[in-house]
């Protein structure tokens, strides 16, 4: 464990060494319960409201890319980051750290785009603050996004709350966001007319959450994708999670440019995309909310919890063999969000 | 306003055209009641209970300096921020930007100082971000805190509440900050001895608003230092305030260090210190709290809200003349906080 003594890009992927930054370095240094659950987000009550608080910061490369910018981004993130823990967001904050030189046209252009999605996503960026550092010392602009909401579900949406037997839904198919950066950043030659899947998740999930009463686990999958996400809750609820690689969409185009650069879209980022865990009994329930929304006309049960099993993601491929999955490992994409 | 194309150094100093940046850029793009208030922190209500949130972005540069370091001042600047909104600090986020090639060791060094520093002032760090950014692309690590309070105090704390007649009252020496950090970063050849104030006010602010029942506003002196949030406060409640310089309290060592290098200390950052707007009839009670407080032993009355007047901070200089106190143009010291 962490045997590096300096930082390197993996630290940032989502992938081994981004847990292993957390648990040997955050986690031991702010210990606290709230903090060890390493959810999406902190839930907490104040004076018998329950509450949720996140943060993301966003350095996404390039700023414009096919279906959104760092702006939009920035605000889906912490949105979605919010819906992730059952909460409500309502209020988000704004931080920039602007490298001298930056454009202020460019600026202005991302505010409104954040503006635009703090509209649709119906929160309120409500104050913020701006530090500006000399050129060379940071790369045009980074944000943060922190959110506030309020958690009004009535159960505990947990990694801990996840149950064997549980089935794994998903709300559509992976990659798009990875690979719409990618193709922007390494100027490929072609349009691939892939677009980002960046969008606020908290509408289709507050659906979800009126319509069943039994959901166990949320968990959007960003950086390090589906793959990492999954990777990581089956080793953090010691769990066994099968998972059919047939069952998970992924769009051709995607699947294309995978094929080209090497890539598996099982590990591409996605900005709006997310793994719901519940009883059998509520499949039904969640996968009709789901279809008929406009983010998750696709979405499709991908997997199983399954009875026994020390915490590792199993996955049927699709050539009908089985393979372990792990946290990946390199650094796939830098920067994609 | 805003002839500038691109960012320069001064749009982050907390002066001119920091402000401007926030009127021409921030406001119109997220529009709402809550930010144009601009205030330290948004202060809103859930459910019937008062909440405030913050976000400061930290970039100081060096990241240790005498008194303290970018992670402990990461913490007391957003708990500073929710004490000036009258509001007790809860918990805390943390968001870093790493460079590529950062010190792990030096990671845990400023993440214990953050810990250290969120244990005194009673508040946890309840979630958090990390982003990897390559080698040149930033400058270390930046940290993001945002914070989330609960306000208990019944009156409205905000420029808005001041009124003619109001005390302005300091809780103590300024310039520290400013000149701790510009000694540890010019290699002046010698030892000053000027250690930064950095420190959490929310207990000062906490006693002050247990004792006296009529506080009308709270603002710490950071970047831009005293000269800045008072000429910013006389501008935003559109009333004159008088300031007698001869009562506000310098350090002998940072008036030397501000011969020496040509700056005034009205203008040089503080993390430690705040201005206070009361009645006069509350004047006594607040500075017996003050002065038996650790963090207000020299507090002083240093001016009076005028009668009329059109938003001009006039001050009595200390060879007895009058000047008008605008706000600073040019970057004094870039990345101070």
């Amino acid at each position: 464990m962490m045997e590096q003594k300096q930082i390197v890009l993996e630290h940032g992927g989502g992938g081994r060494l981004s847990h292993e930054l957390v648990e040997s370095v955050f986690v031991p240094a702010f210990k606290n319960a709230t903090l060890e659950r390493l959810e999406d987000g902190a839930v907490f009550t104040v004076e018998g409201l329950r509450l949720c608080l996140t943060t993301d910061s966003f350095v996404v490369h390039p700023l414009f890319f096919p279906g959104g910018d760092i702006g939009s981004l920035a605000v889906h993130g912490t949105v979605n980051d919010l819906a992730m823990c059952g909460a409500t967001p309502l209020y988000l904050t704004a931080g920039f750290i602007l490298e001298e030189g930056f454009s202020l046209e460019t600026l202005r252009e991302i505010t409104r785009s954040m503006a635009d999605a703090a509209v649709k996503a119906g929160v309120q960026i409500v104050t913020g603050d701006t530090k500006v550092v000399a050129r060379g010392a940071a790369d045009g602009v980074f944000i943060n996004t922190s959110g506030l909401g309020v958690v009004r579900y009535g159960r505990e949406i947990s990694v801990q709350s996840i149950r064997p037997g549980d089935a794994v839904i998903l709300n559509g198919p992976i990659g798009d966001h990875g690979a719409a950066v990618l193709c922007a950043r390494e100027n490929l030659g072609f349009d691939s007319g892939i677009l980002s899947d960046s969008q606020p998740l908290n509408g289709i999930v507050r659906e979800i959450l009126q319509v069943s009463p039994e959901i166990h686990c949320l968990r959007d999958a960003t950086r390090g994708g589906l793959g990492a996400i999954l990777a990581e809750i089956s080793a953090q609820s010691q769990l066994d999670i099968a998972v059919d690689e047939a069952a998970i969409p992924v769009n051709e185009a995607v699947k294309g440019i995978c094929e080209i650069l090497g890539l598996d879209p099982l590990f591409l980022a996605n900005e709006g995309k997310f793994a719901l865990f519940c009883p059998q009994s509520e499949v039904r329930a969640v996968l009709d909310v789901m279809s008929r929304h406009p983010y998750g006309r696709q979405a499709a049960v991908i997997g199983t919890v399954k009875e026994k099993g020390a915490g590792r993601l199993v996955m049927k491929t699709l050539i009908g063999g089985t393979r372990i999955v792990d946290l990946p490992t390199g650094e796939l994409v830098p920067r994609i969000c």
